[in-house]
Order: structure tokens, then sequence, then C-alpha cells
């Protein structure tokens, strides 16, 4: 059952230098009713936003939480169901080591309509300041974000891999990262065109990738585990904003050269 | 010997959604005389560049380059060196899997003053469309970004390490990552409120890094050979926009509850 109610935008504020706010982002905290803020996004992106709009402080302080996550999640899905526009509003990006995970499964859960609006992470920030490249292809050919605070503990990695560029044939890739230890009913996913108006994505298992045709350019294709909870939620509830391909069409619709026609999603292999 | 030369900007255009490009960008753009751009970069972010501004496609097609790399660079140089403003555009974070090492070489070594512009990487607009956390804490502590052309290479994969919060002591990272094969003279470098006006930087070697004490949240640690070179330039030419700190003061300024007075980099163990 779906009510008319407000909506949730996970917003990324970047690294604290207004100016690196994403113009979508500057506009959804200008039109806001209630922002939701971590600690660490700067004092000059909050002096951006009107002062009619509610500013609400969420964020840890020394590590220690003056708000759990219950109940931001509550906040954010009460203020909706009011009929407010929500930011929640995280430093850097909001799907890196943020809860941007819990958030989007309390949304759901709740029926609250949502939308993430990307940021520029701190690891793009420190390479813009050091002035190197991240992957400079005479010293380095890949980069790997983790965290301090995981980093002390004693459980396993386990990790999300995201390949750039991988091209129209994706066998080589998959064989690299079965070799590698992933196993070949990993949730995986190609998404190309990401944030135009001719995204396309296609969800597959590792083993079945290659069976398809390949996506256009640009695309990346990320794997890992933590693709399957949203998989399986989005394959319950196809967004109304993406046409869904059966297979055989799928096939079609990469065999065609212009591909025009708004946002397509394609599940490979999933009966 | 520097001369008043135009500017180089190297932007990030974002994943193609003129809505993610940072309010940095979009001005870089309105006020370039000059943009070079690759391919990737979305027609609809083309639009918005003024028609008065020169457009220069340099990109790759079918990964066929139409300018060589050296090109580019002389055209960067020679633009600059004629009193224009020009902009390096390309598609997602100018510091991931672009050649924006190769230019920043060259335009070091023509002394033309340039500034990175972060954009928002593919992999950050892939995750906000599959409303995955890229880092989920319980599915995936990490996240690996790498690229396919290379995958299908036979080099052995070198890695840039980037640790998100590193907390307050960065011993444990330290000796995690020596366990984990990085020499204890590898480069690496904290920074510290990055974009931000107190940013400040502190380039070290690994194995010495935890001498000092630590820099002010939020922080990341780049770790990685990539380092080395960027190092050697910053330590022969300092950015004129950044105050110098010798050990002894630095050890000072890290003392100090309040930072303020501008933006500082800090040169540990490097005599």
């Amino acid at each position: 059952m779906s009510v008319v109610w407000g909506k949730v935008y996970l917003v990324g504020a970047g690294p604290g230098d207004p100016d690196l706010l994403t113009l979508k982002a500057a506009r959804a905290l200008r039109q806001a009713d209630v922002v939701l803020h971590d600690d660490l996004v700067s004092q000059e992106i909050l002096a951006l936003i009107p002062r009619t709009v509610t500013l609400i402080s969420v964020g840890k302080r020394c590590g220690e939480k003056r708000v759990s996550q219950e109940e931001i999640n509550s906040m954010m899905v009460s203020y909706a169901a009011a009929g407010r526009q929500v930011v929640r509003l995280k430093s850097g990006d909001p799907m890196l080591f943020g809860r941007a995970g819990e958030e989007i499964d309390a949304l759901r859960a709740a029926n609250v309509e949502f939308e993430v609006v990307p940021g520029i992470s701190a690891a793009f920030a420190a390479a813009a300041a050091l002035e190197i490249s991240l992957t400079d292809r005479r010293k380095a050919s890949r980069v790997v974000f983790s965290s301090g605070h995981r980093a002390r503990g004693a459980q396993e990695e386990s990790t999300t891999e995201v390949i750039y560029m991988p091209g129209s044939d994706y066998a080589p890739i998959v064989r690299r990262l079965l070799k590698q230890g992933f196993a070949a009913n990993t949730p995986c996913a190609i998404v190309s065109e990401a944030s135009r108006e001719q995204q396309s994505v296609l969800w597959s298992q590792l083993g079945s990738l290659s069976q398809l045709g390949a996506l256009p350019a640009p695309s990346v294709l990320l794997v890992g585990e933590g693709l399957e909870a949203p998989l399986q939620n989005r394959r319950r509830n196809p967004s109304s904003k993406c046409k869904v391909l059966r297979l055989s069409a799928a096939a079609d619709f990469l065999a065609r050269d212009d591909k025009c026609g708004g946002r397509v999603e394609i599940y490979n292999q999933f009966a």
C-alpha cells in the first residue's frame, strides 16, 4: 500500500568545500524541509542551508553516538510520513563507509520513496590535493578503499569489486574473478551509462555474466555479496522508472545500435 | 622562471548527468576559453558549454586514439602559454583511470599552473543507481577499483591503498599494511580536511608514519609507490598556497586544538 508521502534524499555532501557539492545536492539542500546531517559535514556547507529548514545533527562525536541508527531511521520515516522532503546529508559519498545500507533497508520497509545523490568521496579530494593519480598506469593499476575502524577488528575482509571499462567481452574478467576466489553464483551487475537517460543495468550471477552481449560504454561491473539483498529487493519491487526486460527481449535490446527509450533493467538467469 | 600564463583545470565531468557536475566544475566550464574533452563525456554536459568556447574532442573511439597523449599535453601547454583558461574535461573523476599522471607531469615540466577539480566517479553513480552501499558493513568491508583493460594484461597488480577514518593512532594500520607486503619506505600521506580552508597534509614513509601525532578528522591515508614521484615534485616545488612546516613546528601544530591559519604541509623524515 503506497501513500503519498514526502521523499528522502540520501545526499553526499562531498569533502567539505561547498564548491564540491553537485548541482543536484545543492538543489536538494535548498528545497528540503528537514536536513539530518552527520558531524563531519563542514560548517561551510551547513551555512548554505536556508534558515527555514529544520536542521538536525545526528552524528557521532569522538566515536560516541548521540543519536542511534534506529532513531535516525525512524526520524527519516516519520518526517517523510508527515509529507516532508528530507535530506539525509552524509560527508563524502553516501554509499561508501556510511550506514546507507541500513537506512535504505528502513526506507524500503516503510515504503518511503528515496533517491541517492552521489558526492565526491574524500579519496578523490585527497588525490586532487596531493596532485596524484590514484591509478597512474606507470605505478598503480588498482585502488583499494578500506576503513581504519574495520582494520582494527579481526574479521576477514569481504570485498566489493568494481571493474571500470569492462569492454565488450566480459569472459576474461569473469575468469580472473573466479580464479581470485569469487563463487560462480556471486551476484554482480553491469551498470551502463549510469545517471544518464539511457542508463541500463544487467543483473547477473558472475558465472553467467558472459552469456549475454555487452552493454554500451561507459559502464562498470560491480561484483560482491553486498549486491545480493538489493538484487532481491529490486526483483520484488522493480523501479517504476525502469523498463524491466525479459531475457529474449534483452538480447534484442543489446543487439540494437540505437538504444533509445529510457532506462532499462535486465535480470539474467534468475528464473 | 615563472611566466603569467593561463591556467589548466583538470576537471571531472562525473558520470554524465549534468546535475552531477560539481558547482566548481560547472563554473570552470562557463569560464573556460578552451575545453579539451574525452569522448565519454556526455552530450548533455557538452551542451552546457557556451558556444563561444573552443571545444576540442581529444578522446579515443573504439580504443583508437585520434589524438595522441603527447598532442593533448602539447595543446594544454600551448593554450595556457597563449594566456587561455583551459579545461581538460574527463569523464568521472580525473584521478582514476585517466592519464592525469602524464598530463600533470607535462604541465609541471612546462611550469603551467593547474588545478584538479574532482568529479563523481562511475562507481558511485552505479551504486546510487543500484541502491547499494559499496561497503555495507554487514557484507563488504572494502572496495577494489580496477580496470578491465589492465585485467587483460599479464602484469602484476600494484595498488594504491586508501584508508578512510584512520583514527588517532596510525600504528595498527601501519602494522596491517607492512604485514600485507608494503615496504617500510613506501611513501604515504595523510590528507586531513581535504578541500577545506584548514586542509593539512602529512607526507611520510609508511614505517615512520606513527611517529607524529594524528591529523584532525575527517582524514584519509593514502599509501603506494604512485605517491613517490608527486612527493618528490612537491618537495622540490612546494605549493605557494600551503605553509610548509618543519618537524619541530609540526609537532606543535598537531598538539594545538585550534589549527587556524590556512593550509599546511608537513614532510616527515625526509632529511
